[in-house]
Protein backbone atom coordinates (compact mmCIF):
# COMPACT_ATOMS: atom_id res chain seq x y z
CA UNK A 1 0.00 0.00 0.00
CA UNK A 2 1.20 3.54 -0.98
CA UNK A 3 1.03 6.27 1.82
CA UNK A 4 1.69 9.70 1.26
CA UNK A 5 2.95 12.17 4.15
CA UNK A 6 2.83 15.65 3.60
CA UNK A 7 5.07 17.83 6.26
CA UNK A 8 8.42 15.78 7.33
CA UNK A 9 8.69 17.04 11.04
CA UNK A 10 9.10 15.26 13.70
CA UNK A 11 5.47 14.04 13.32
CA UNK A 12 5.77 13.40 9.56
CA UNK A 13 8.89 11.81 9.92
CA UNK A 14 7.75 9.50 12.70
CA UNK A 15 5.18 8.29 10.62
CA UNK A 16 7.38 7.88 7.69
CA UNK A 17 10.05 5.71 9.94
CA UNK A 18 7.06 3.42 11.53
CA UNK A 19 4.90 3.00 8.07
CA UNK A 20 7.86 2.04 6.42
CA UNK A 21 9.23 -0.93 9.04
CA UNK A 22 5.68 -2.15 8.79
CA UNK A 23 6.05 -2.32 4.72
CA UNK A 24 4.44 0.29 3.58
CA UNK A 25 5.69 2.06 0.74
CA UNK A 26 6.01 5.95 1.76
CA UNK A 27 5.92 9.01 -0.34
CA UNK A 28 7.08 12.13 1.20
CA UNK A 29 6.21 16.09 0.15
CA UNK A 30 8.44 19.11 1.82
CA UNK A 31 8.47 22.27 1.21
CA UNK A 32 12.05 21.89 1.33
CA UNK A 33 13.95 20.05 -0.89
CA UNK A 34 16.67 19.42 1.47
CA UNK A 35 14.29 18.03 3.89
CA UNK A 36 13.84 15.28 1.00
CA UNK A 37 16.97 14.34 0.60
CA UNK A 38 17.43 13.94 4.31
CA UNK A 39 14.23 12.08 4.64
CA UNK A 40 15.49 9.84 1.87
CA UNK A 41 18.85 9.22 3.74
CA UNK A 42 16.96 8.53 7.27
CA UNK A 43 14.88 6.15 5.63
CA UNK A 44 11.54 7.95 6.50
CA UNK A 45 10.38 7.86 3.08
CA UNK A 46 10.87 5.94 -0.26
CA UNK A 47 10.47 8.63 -2.28
CA UNK A 48 10.11 12.64 -1.64
CA UNK A 49 9.65 15.35 -3.44
CA UNK A 50 8.78 19.07 -3.16
CA UNK A 51 5.83 18.25 -5.57
CA UNK A 52 2.50 17.00 -4.22
CA UNK A 53 1.93 15.31 -7.70
CA UNK A 54 4.09 12.94 -6.35
CA UNK A 55 1.16 11.77 -3.74
CA UNK A 56 -1.06 11.05 -7.05
CA UNK A 57 -1.33 6.83 -6.71
CA UNK A 58 -1.06 6.71 -2.63
CA UNK A 59 -4.72 5.44 -1.18
CA UNK A 60 -3.94 7.32 2.51
CA UNK A 61 -1.94 10.70 3.10
CA UNK A 62 -1.39 12.59 6.16
CA UNK A 63 -1.21 16.52 6.20
CA UNK A 64 1.54 16.65 9.12
CA UNK A 65 2.00 20.29 8.75
CA UNK A 66 1.87 23.04 11.64
CA UNK A 67 -2.11 23.18 11.91
CA UNK A 68 -2.69 26.63 10.13
CA UNK A 69 -1.37 25.08 6.97
CA UNK A 70 -3.93 22.16 6.57
CA UNK A 71 -6.61 23.16 5.27
CA UNK A 72 -5.28 25.23 2.53
CA UNK A 73 -2.76 22.10 1.98
CA UNK A 74 -5.66 20.14 1.30
CA UNK A 75 -6.96 22.38 -0.97
CA UNK A 76 -3.99 22.24 -2.62
CA UNK A 77 -3.87 18.70 -2.83
CA UNK A 78 -7.63 18.20 -4.38
CA UNK A 79 -6.89 17.76 -8.12
CA UNK A 80 -3.92 14.92 -6.95
CA UNK A 81 -7.14 12.67 -5.29
CA UNK A 82 -8.18 9.93 -6.67
CA UNK A 83 -11.98 9.21 -5.43
CA UNK A 84 -11.10 6.87 -2.53
CA UNK A 85 -8.53 8.20 -1.39
CA UNK A 86 -8.40 8.97 2.28
CA UNK A 87 -7.07 12.09 3.82
CA UNK A 88 -6.26 12.41 7.68
CA UNK A 89 -4.11 14.79 9.53
CA UNK A 90 -2.17 15.25 12.95
CA UNK A 91 -3.73 18.70 13.85
CA UNK A 92 -3.24 19.02 18.06
CA UNK A 93 -6.91 20.64 17.61
CA UNK A 94 -9.83 19.42 15.54
CA UNK A 95 -13.61 21.16 15.25
CA UNK A 96 -12.43 23.34 12.74
CA UNK A 97 -9.89 21.41 10.80
CA UNK A 98 -12.57 18.84 10.73
CA UNK A 99 -15.07 20.62 9.49
CA UNK A 100 -13.63 22.89 6.78
CA UNK A 101 -11.86 19.62 5.03
CA UNK A 102 -14.61 17.60 5.66
CA UNK A 103 -16.58 19.83 3.43
CA UNK A 104 -13.12 20.07 0.90
CA UNK A 105 -12.79 16.13 1.03
CA UNK A 106 -15.65 14.01 2.36
CA UNK A 107 -13.40 11.10 2.63
CA UNK A 108 -11.38 12.89 4.94
CA UNK A 109 -10.63 11.65 8.92
CA UNK A 110 -9.22 13.79 11.50
CA UNK A 111 -6.89 12.42 14.09
CA UNK A 112 -4.47 13.49 16.42
CA UNK A 113 -1.78 11.17 17.60
CA UNK A 114 -0.46 12.31 20.90
CA UNK A 115 3.34 12.21 20.91
CA UNK A 116 5.88 14.81 20.99
CA UNK A 117 9.39 15.91 21.70
CA UNK A 118 10.95 18.57 23.02
CA UNK A 119 13.23 18.25 19.46
CA UNK A 120 11.34 19.60 16.31
CA UNK A 121 12.32 18.28 12.79
CA UNK A 122 13.32 15.71 10.18
CA UNK A 123 16.00 15.15 12.71
CA UNK A 124 14.43 14.45 15.67
CA UNK A 125 11.70 11.74 14.19
CA UNK A 126 12.12 8.28 15.63
CA UNK A 127 11.08 4.94 15.11
CA UNK A 128 7.98 4.11 18.20
CA UNK A 129 7.34 7.44 18.67
CA UNK A 130 3.61 6.51 18.58
CA UNK A 131 3.72 3.44 20.42
CA UNK A 132 1.87 3.64 23.82
CA UNK A 133 0.75 7.09 23.32
CA UNK A 134 -2.74 7.95 22.67
CA UNK A 135 -4.11 8.61 18.88
CA UNK A 136 -7.39 10.36 18.66
CA UNK A 137 -9.64 10.02 16.02
CA UNK A 138 -12.59 12.70 15.70
CA UNK A 139 -15.04 11.58 12.92
CA UNK A 140 -18.04 13.14 12.13
CA UNK A 141 -21.57 11.89 10.56
CA UNK A 142 -20.80 11.91 7.09
CA UNK A 143 -16.78 10.44 7.78
CA UNK A 144 -17.23 7.34 5.88
CA UNK A 145 -16.67 4.49 8.44
CA UNK A 146 -14.26 2.67 5.87
CA UNK A 147 -11.93 5.07 5.98
CA UNK A 148 -12.34 5.57 10.09
CA UNK A 149 -11.68 2.15 10.23
CA UNK A 150 -8.42 2.24 8.27
CA UNK A 151 -7.01 5.05 10.21
CA UNK A 152 -7.68 3.56 13.36
CA UNK A 153 -6.12 -0.02 11.94
CA UNK A 154 -3.06 2.14 10.93
CA UNK A 155 -2.75 3.82 14.59
CA UNK A 156 -3.29 1.04 15.64
CA UNK A 157 -0.57 -0.68 13.89
CA UNK A 158 1.67 1.76 15.47
CA UNK A 159 1.06 0.52 19.07
CA UNK A 160 -0.85 3.51 19.92
CA UNK A 161 -3.82 4.07 22.08
CA UNK A 162 -6.77 4.53 19.82
CA UNK A 163 -9.50 6.44 20.72
CA UNK A 164 -12.82 7.55 18.79
CA UNK A 165 -14.52 10.67 20.16
CA UNK A 166 -16.17 13.79 18.12
CA UNK A 167 -14.20 16.84 17.62
CA UNK A 168 -15.94 18.85 19.92
CA UNK A 169 -15.24 16.40 22.78
CA UNK A 170 -11.55 16.11 21.70
CA UNK A 171 -11.11 19.84 21.80
CA UNK A 172 -12.79 19.98 25.09
CA UNK A 173 -10.13 17.47 26.44
CA UNK A 174 -7.85 18.75 25.17
CA UNK A 175 -7.98 22.06 26.73
CA UNK A 176 -8.23 20.36 30.09
CA UNK A 177 -5.36 18.70 30.09
CA UNK A 178 -2.99 20.34 27.64
CA UNK A 179 -3.94 23.44 26.75
CA UNK A 180 -5.15 25.14 29.68
CA UNK A 181 -1.94 23.81 31.37
CA UNK A 182 0.30 25.90 28.97
CA UNK A 183 -1.59 29.07 29.78
CA UNK A 184 -1.53 28.59 33.62
CA UNK A 185 2.26 27.35 33.36
CA UNK A 186 3.69 30.28 31.31
CA UNK A 187 1.30 32.51 33.20
CA UNK A 188 3.13 31.49 36.26
CA UNK A 189 6.82 32.18 34.67
CA UNK A 190 5.37 35.55 33.62
CA UNK A 191 4.05 36.53 37.20
CA UNK A 192 7.36 35.58 38.71
CA UNK A 193 9.40 37.72 36.41
CA UNK A 194 7.15 41.02 37.63
CA UNK A 195 8.38 40.78 41.35
CA UNK A 196 9.74 44.35 41.85
CA UNK A 197 12.44 43.74 44.38
CA UNK A 198 15.39 42.39 42.90
CA UNK A 199 17.06 40.68 45.44
CA UNK A 200 13.52 38.78 46.02
CA UNK A 201 13.58 37.89 42.24
CA UNK A 202 17.16 36.86 42.06
CA UNK A 203 16.82 34.65 45.15
CA UNK A 204 13.72 32.78 43.52
CA UNK A 205 15.84 32.37 40.37
CA UNK A 206 18.68 30.73 42.62
CA UNK A 207 16.42 28.59 44.59
CA UNK A 208 13.71 27.45 42.61
CA UNK A 209 13.61 23.73 41.93
CA UNK A 210 12.04 20.50 40.89
CA UNK A 211 8.55 21.76 41.62
CA UNK A 212 8.73 24.83 39.53
CA UNK A 213 10.80 23.14 37.31
CA UNK A 214 7.83 21.14 36.57
CA UNK A 215 5.12 23.25 36.79
CA UNK A 216 6.61 25.36 34.74
CA UNK A 217 7.49 23.23 31.68
CA UNK A 218 4.44 23.27 29.32
CA UNK A 219 5.03 27.43 29.49
CA UNK A 220 8.29 27.99 28.55
CA UNK A 221 7.74 25.94 25.57
CA UNK A 222 7.22 26.00 22.13
CA UNK A 223 5.60 29.79 21.01
CA UNK A 224 4.45 28.87 17.72
CA UNK A 225 2.52 25.81 19.30
CA UNK A 226 1.49 27.50 21.83
CA UNK A 227 -0.29 30.58 20.00
CA UNK A 228 -1.56 27.67 17.77
CA UNK A 229 -3.49 25.67 20.36
CA UNK A 230 -5.04 29.29 21.57
CA UNK A 231 -5.96 30.34 18.19
CA UNK A 232 -7.60 27.21 16.92
CA UNK A 233 -9.37 26.02 20.24
CA UNK A 234 -9.99 29.61 21.65
CA UNK A 235 -13.68 28.59 22.75
CA UNK A 236 -12.51 25.13 24.16
CA UNK A 237 -10.09 26.91 26.19
CA UNK A 238 -11.65 30.22 27.22
CA UNK A 239 -14.63 27.84 28.88
CA UNK A 240 -11.85 25.97 30.82
CA UNK A 241 -9.89 29.18 31.84
CA UNK A 242 -13.53 31.06 32.96
CA UNK A 243 -13.63 27.79 35.51
CA UNK A 244 -10.30 28.13 36.50
CA UNK A 245 -10.35 31.40 37.54
CA UNK A 246 -13.47 31.05 39.18
CA UNK A 247 -11.87 28.57 41.02
CA UNK A 248 -8.76 30.20 41.80
CA UNK A 249 -10.78 33.27 43.17
CA UNK A 250 -12.47 30.90 45.57
CA UNK A 251 -8.89 29.13 46.85
CA UNK A 252 -8.04 32.94 47.00
CA UNK A 253 -10.89 33.82 49.33
CA UNK A 254 -10.30 30.90 51.47
CA UNK A 255 -6.75 31.87 52.14
CA UNK A 256 -7.54 35.22 52.93
CA UNK A 257 -10.47 34.02 55.80
CA UNK A 258 -8.22 31.20 57.02
CA UNK A 259 -10.56 28.77 55.86
CA UNK A 260 -7.81 26.10 56.37
CA UNK A 261 -10.92 23.03 56.45
CA UNK A 262 -11.71 24.12 52.89
CA UNK A 263 -8.21 24.23 51.34
CA UNK A 264 -7.80 21.31 52.98
CA UNK A 265 -10.65 19.92 51.34
CA UNK A 266 -9.48 20.93 48.03
CA UNK A 267 -5.88 19.91 48.44
CA UNK A 268 -7.36 16.22 49.62
CA UNK A 269 -9.65 16.30 46.58
CA UNK A 270 -7.10 16.95 44.28
CA UNK A 271 -4.30 14.24 45.59
CA UNK A 272 -6.89 11.94 45.36
CA UNK A 273 -7.95 12.44 41.49
CA UNK A 274 -4.81 13.24 40.39
CA UNK A 275 -4.05 9.73 39.73
CA UNK A 276 -7.37 9.81 37.33
CA UNK A 277 -4.97 11.28 34.87
CA UNK A 278 -1.57 9.96 35.50
CA UNK A 279 -1.70 6.55 36.03
CA UNK B 1 30.64 18.15 68.97
CA UNK B 2 27.35 16.40 70.22
CA UNK B 3 24.85 17.94 67.95
CA UNK B 4 20.98 17.23 68.50
CA UNK B 5 18.17 16.66 66.25
CA UNK B 6 14.32 16.70 67.22
CA UNK B 7 12.31 15.20 64.61
CA UNK B 8 13.21 12.03 62.82
CA UNK B 9 11.63 12.38 59.61
CA UNK B 10 12.97 12.14 56.38
CA UNK B 11 14.73 15.40 56.89
CA UNK B 12 16.14 15.32 60.63
CA UNK B 13 16.90 11.53 59.90
CA UNK B 14 18.81 12.78 56.32
CA UNK B 15 20.51 15.29 58.53
CA UNK B 16 21.64 12.59 60.99
CA UNK B 17 22.65 10.55 58.46
CA UNK B 18 24.82 13.34 57.25
CA UNK B 19 26.27 14.58 60.17
CA UNK B 20 27.24 11.26 61.61
CA UNK B 21 29.69 10.57 58.29
CA UNK B 22 31.62 14.14 58.96
CA UNK B 23 32.28 13.22 62.59
CA UNK B 24 29.44 14.57 64.60
CA UNK B 25 27.92 12.76 67.53
CA UNK B 26 23.85 12.95 66.82
CA UNK B 27 21.05 12.73 69.44
CA UNK B 28 18.15 12.70 68.26
CA UNK B 29 14.57 13.51 69.68
CA UNK B 30 11.40 11.74 68.20
CA UNK B 31 8.06 11.28 70.18
CA UNK B 32 8.23 7.81 69.26
CA UNK B 33 10.32 5.86 70.98
CA UNK B 34 9.74 3.20 68.04
CA UNK B 35 11.53 6.22 65.61
CA UNK B 36 14.09 6.48 67.97
CA UNK B 37 15.10 2.39 67.86
CA UNK B 38 14.91 2.48 64.16
CA UNK B 39 17.18 5.70 64.25
CA UNK B 40 19.66 3.77 65.90
CA UNK B 41 19.55 0.98 64.46
CA UNK B 42 19.99 2.91 60.33
CA UNK B 43 22.92 4.93 62.00
CA UNK B 44 20.83 7.99 61.92
CA UNK B 45 21.46 8.97 65.66
CA UNK B 46 24.17 7.81 68.18
CA UNK B 47 21.49 7.88 71.37
CA UNK B 48 17.95 8.55 70.43
CA UNK B 49 15.34 9.34 73.04
CA UNK B 50 11.52 10.49 73.26
CA UNK B 51 12.83 12.81 76.60
CA UNK B 52 14.58 16.36 75.62
CA UNK B 53 16.62 16.01 78.75
CA UNK B 54 19.12 14.18 76.20
CA UNK B 55 20.19 17.32 74.45
CA UNK B 56 21.46 19.18 77.39
CA UNK B 57 25.08 18.86 76.22
CA UNK B 58 24.79 19.53 72.74
CA UNK B 59 26.52 23.01 71.39
CA UNK B 60 24.04 22.68 67.81
CA UNK B 61 19.95 21.66 68.16
CA UNK B 62 18.04 21.52 64.80
CA UNK B 63 14.36 21.53 65.14
CA UNK B 64 13.10 19.16 62.22
CA UNK B 65 9.37 19.06 63.11
CA UNK B 66 6.43 20.35 60.96
CA UNK B 67 6.24 24.03 60.73
CA UNK B 68 3.56 24.41 63.59
CA UNK B 69 5.30 22.72 65.83
CA UNK B 70 8.53 24.48 65.69
CA UNK B 71 7.90 27.22 68.39
CA UNK B 72 6.05 25.22 70.81
CA UNK B 73 9.02 22.44 70.41
CA UNK B 74 11.50 25.49 71.11
CA UNK B 75 9.87 26.50 74.29
CA UNK B 76 9.90 22.90 75.87
CA UNK B 77 13.67 22.76 74.85
CA UNK B 78 14.42 26.27 76.75
CA UNK B 79 15.44 24.22 80.12
CA UNK B 80 17.64 21.73 78.69
CA UNK B 81 19.79 24.40 76.81
CA UNK B 82 23.14 26.07 77.81
CA UNK B 83 23.40 29.63 76.83
CA UNK B 84 25.94 29.02 73.89
CA UNK B 85 24.12 26.75 72.70
CA UNK B 86 22.47 27.21 68.76
CA UNK B 87 19.08 26.44 67.45
CA UNK B 88 18.03 26.38 64.11
CA UNK B 89 15.08 24.91 62.46
CA UNK B 90 14.25 23.56 58.64
CA UNK B 91 10.58 24.84 58.76
CA UNK B 92 9.51 26.27 54.71
CA UNK B 93 8.48 29.29 55.67
CA UNK B 94 10.35 31.49 57.91
CA UNK B 95 8.96 35.37 59.16
CA UNK B 96 6.69 34.41 62.25
CA UNK B 97 9.04 31.16 62.69
CA UNK B 98 12.31 33.35 63.11
CA UNK B 99 9.99 36.21 64.96
CA UNK B 100 8.83 33.86 67.66
CA UNK B 101 11.67 31.71 68.09
CA UNK B 102 14.85 34.56 68.24
CA UNK B 103 12.19 35.88 71.21
CA UNK B 104 12.28 32.85 73.24
CA UNK B 105 16.28 31.78 72.39
CA UNK B 106 18.59 34.69 71.04
CA UNK B 107 20.79 32.12 69.83
CA UNK B 108 18.27 31.08 66.82
CA UNK B 109 19.32 30.77 63.64
CA UNK B 110 16.17 30.42 60.97
CA UNK B 111 17.42 27.74 58.36
CA UNK B 112 15.69 26.24 55.30
CA UNK B 113 17.45 23.42 53.36
CA UNK B 114 15.20 23.13 50.13
CA UNK B 115 15.34 19.24 49.85
CA UNK B 116 12.47 16.79 49.35
CA UNK B 117 10.93 13.46 48.37
CA UNK B 118 8.16 11.48 48.03
CA UNK B 119 8.81 9.43 50.66
CA UNK B 120 8.39 11.02 53.99
CA UNK B 121 9.63 9.33 57.64
CA UNK B 122 12.88 7.77 58.91
CA UNK B 123 12.57 5.26 56.78
CA UNK B 124 13.05 7.72 53.48
CA UNK B 125 16.17 9.18 55.36
CA UNK B 126 18.97 8.70 53.16
CA UNK B 127 22.75 10.18 53.02
CA UNK B 128 23.86 13.45 50.92
CA UNK B 129 20.08 14.31 50.60
CA UNK B 130 20.81 18.17 50.61
CA UNK B 131 23.98 17.89 48.50
CA UNK B 132 23.55 20.54 45.59
CA UNK B 133 20.28 21.90 47.41
CA UNK B 134 19.57 25.34 48.32
CA UNK B 135 20.19 26.00 52.46
CA UNK B 136 18.57 29.20 52.82
CA UNK B 137 19.73 30.88 56.11
CA UNK B 138 17.60 33.74 57.26
CA UNK B 139 19.40 35.84 60.12
CA UNK B 140 17.33 39.16 61.27
CA UNK B 141 19.34 42.03 63.09
CA UNK B 142 19.43 40.41 65.96
CA UNK B 143 20.88 36.72 65.37
CA UNK B 144 24.49 36.60 66.53
CA UNK B 145 27.09 36.15 63.65
CA UNK B 146 28.74 33.34 65.20
CA UNK B 147 25.79 31.29 65.28
CA UNK B 148 24.77 32.09 61.33
CA UNK B 149 28.06 31.18 60.44
CA UNK B 150 28.08 28.02 62.49
CA UNK B 151 24.77 26.92 60.74
CA UNK B 152 26.01 28.10 57.42
CA UNK B 153 29.59 26.22 57.44
CA UNK B 154 27.79 22.87 58.17
CA UNK B 155 25.05 23.78 55.51
CA UNK B 156 28.31 23.76 53.37
CA UNK B 157 29.53 21.03 55.04
CA UNK B 158 26.41 18.92 53.49
CA UNK B 159 27.48 20.38 49.85
CA UNK B 160 24.73 22.14 49.95
CA UNK B 161 24.12 25.62 48.30
CA UNK B 162 23.80 28.28 51.08
CA UNK B 163 22.21 31.17 50.35
CA UNK B 164 21.42 34.23 53.34
CA UNK B 165 18.90 36.57 53.31
CA UNK B 166 16.17 38.25 55.20
CA UNK B 167 13.28 35.74 56.33
CA UNK B 168 11.17 38.35 54.63
CA UNK B 169 12.82 37.96 51.97
CA UNK B 170 12.78 34.43 51.61
CA UNK B 171 9.11 33.97 52.35
CA UNK B 172 8.65 35.81 49.16
CA UNK B 173 10.85 33.90 47.16
CA UNK B 174 9.34 30.54 48.26
CA UNK B 175 6.13 32.12 47.75
CA UNK B 176 6.88 32.45 43.52
CA UNK B 177 8.23 29.43 43.03
CA UNK B 178 7.03 26.98 45.68
CA UNK B 179 3.83 27.79 47.12
CA UNK B 180 1.93 29.47 43.93
CA UNK B 181 3.31 26.68 41.66
CA UNK B 182 1.12 24.42 44.69
CA UNK B 183 -1.71 26.66 44.62
CA UNK B 184 -1.98 26.98 40.60
CA UNK B 185 -1.31 23.21 39.57
CA UNK B 186 -3.50 21.76 42.42
CA UNK B 187 -6.66 24.44 40.98
CA UNK B 188 -5.45 22.82 37.54
CA UNK B 189 -6.96 19.59 38.68
CA UNK B 190 -9.77 20.53 40.99
CA UNK B 191 -11.15 22.78 37.71
CA UNK B 192 -10.57 19.67 35.13
CA UNK B 193 -12.70 17.36 37.75
CA UNK B 194 -15.64 19.78 37.28
CA UNK B 195 -15.92 19.21 33.86
CA UNK B 196 -19.55 18.17 33.90
CA UNK B 197 -20.00 16.09 30.38
CA UNK B 198 -18.46 12.55 31.64
CA UNK B 199 -17.18 11.39 28.33
CA UNK B 200 -15.21 14.49 28.09
CA UNK B 201 -14.01 13.97 31.46
CA UNK B 202 -13.15 10.14 30.88
CA UNK B 203 -11.35 11.46 27.66
CA UNK B 204 -9.08 13.52 29.41
CA UNK B 205 -8.19 11.38 31.84
CA UNK B 206 -7.14 8.33 29.22
CA UNK B 207 -5.47 11.36 27.20
CA UNK B 208 -3.64 13.46 29.67
CA UNK B 209 0.45 13.03 29.17
CA UNK B 210 3.52 14.20 30.32
CA UNK B 211 2.41 17.95 30.39
CA UNK B 212 -0.46 17.34 32.23
CA UNK B 213 1.36 14.96 34.52
CA UNK B 214 4.15 18.12 34.98
CA UNK B 215 2.27 20.53 35.62
CA UNK B 216 -0.25 18.64 38.10
CA UNK B 217 2.33 17.22 39.80
CA UNK B 218 2.86 19.58 43.20
CA UNK B 219 -0.71 20.20 43.42
CA UNK B 220 -1.53 16.31 43.76
CA UNK B 221 1.39 16.39 46.52
CA UNK B 222 1.20 16.28 50.32
CA UNK B 223 -1.95 17.84 51.94
CA UNK B 224 -0.32 18.77 55.39
CA UNK B 225 2.64 20.58 53.60
CA UNK B 226 0.10 22.23 51.45
CA UNK B 227 -2.06 23.26 53.83
CA UNK B 228 1.11 24.23 56.28
CA UNK B 229 2.50 26.81 53.21
CA UNK B 230 -0.79 28.65 52.69
CA UNK B 231 -1.21 29.23 56.71
CA UNK B 232 2.32 30.38 57.50
CA UNK B 233 3.24 32.05 54.38
CA UNK B 234 -0.37 33.40 53.85
CA UNK B 235 0.43 37.20 53.41
CA UNK B 236 3.29 36.83 50.39
CA UNK B 237 1.17 33.87 49.03
CA UNK B 238 -1.79 36.12 48.61
CA UNK B 239 0.20 38.88 47.20
CA UNK B 240 1.79 36.33 44.40
CA UNK B 241 -1.92 35.58 43.97
CA UNK B 242 -3.21 38.62 43.33
CA UNK B 243 -0.66 38.82 40.36
CA UNK B 244 -0.76 35.48 38.89
CA UNK B 245 -4.73 36.31 38.81
CA UNK B 246 -4.50 39.91 37.04
CA UNK B 247 -2.23 38.62 34.48
CA UNK B 248 -4.64 35.45 33.98
CA UNK B 249 -7.68 37.89 33.52
CA UNK B 250 -5.36 39.82 31.19
CA UNK B 251 -3.81 36.94 28.94
CA UNK B 252 -7.83 35.76 29.00
CA UNK B 253 -8.85 39.23 27.45
CA UNK B 254 -6.61 38.65 24.89
CA UNK B 255 -7.35 35.35 24.30
CA UNK B 256 -11.18 36.39 23.91
CA UNK B 257 -10.44 39.31 21.66
CA UNK B 258 -7.79 37.34 19.84
CA UNK B 259 -4.79 39.36 20.34
CA UNK B 260 -2.63 36.94 19.27
CA UNK B 261 0.53 39.15 19.03
CA UNK B 262 0.49 39.61 22.49
CA UNK B 263 0.14 36.43 23.34
CA UNK B 264 2.74 35.77 21.41
CA UNK B 265 4.88 38.38 23.22
CA UNK B 266 3.76 36.35 26.87
CA UNK B 267 4.99 33.40 25.56
CA UNK B 268 8.15 34.16 23.78
CA UNK B 269 9.28 36.29 27.48
CA UNK B 270 8.09 33.07 29.39
CA UNK B 271 10.20 30.60 27.24
CA UNK B 272 13.32 33.20 27.08
CA UNK B 273 12.55 33.51 31.35
CA UNK B 274 12.25 29.96 31.95
CA UNK B 275 16.33 28.90 32.01
CA UNK B 276 16.70 31.87 34.83
CA UNK B 277 15.23 29.76 37.39
CA UNK B 278 15.69 26.10 36.30
CA UNK B 279 19.81 26.29 34.93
Amino acid sequence: MKIGIIGLGLIGGSLGLDLRQRGYQVFGVSRSSQTCEIAKERGVVDEGSVDLAILKETELIYIATPISAIAPTLEKLLPYLAPETIVTDVGSVKEEIVRTCSELWPNFVGGHPMAGNIQQGIEAAQLNLFAQAPYVITPIKTTPIAAQEKVGAIASSLNSKVYYCTPENHDQAVAWISHLPVMISANLIASCIQETDSEVLELAQKIASSGFRDTSRVGGGNVELGVMMARYNRSSLLSCLKQYRANLEQLSDYLETGNWSEITKILQETQQSRPNFTS
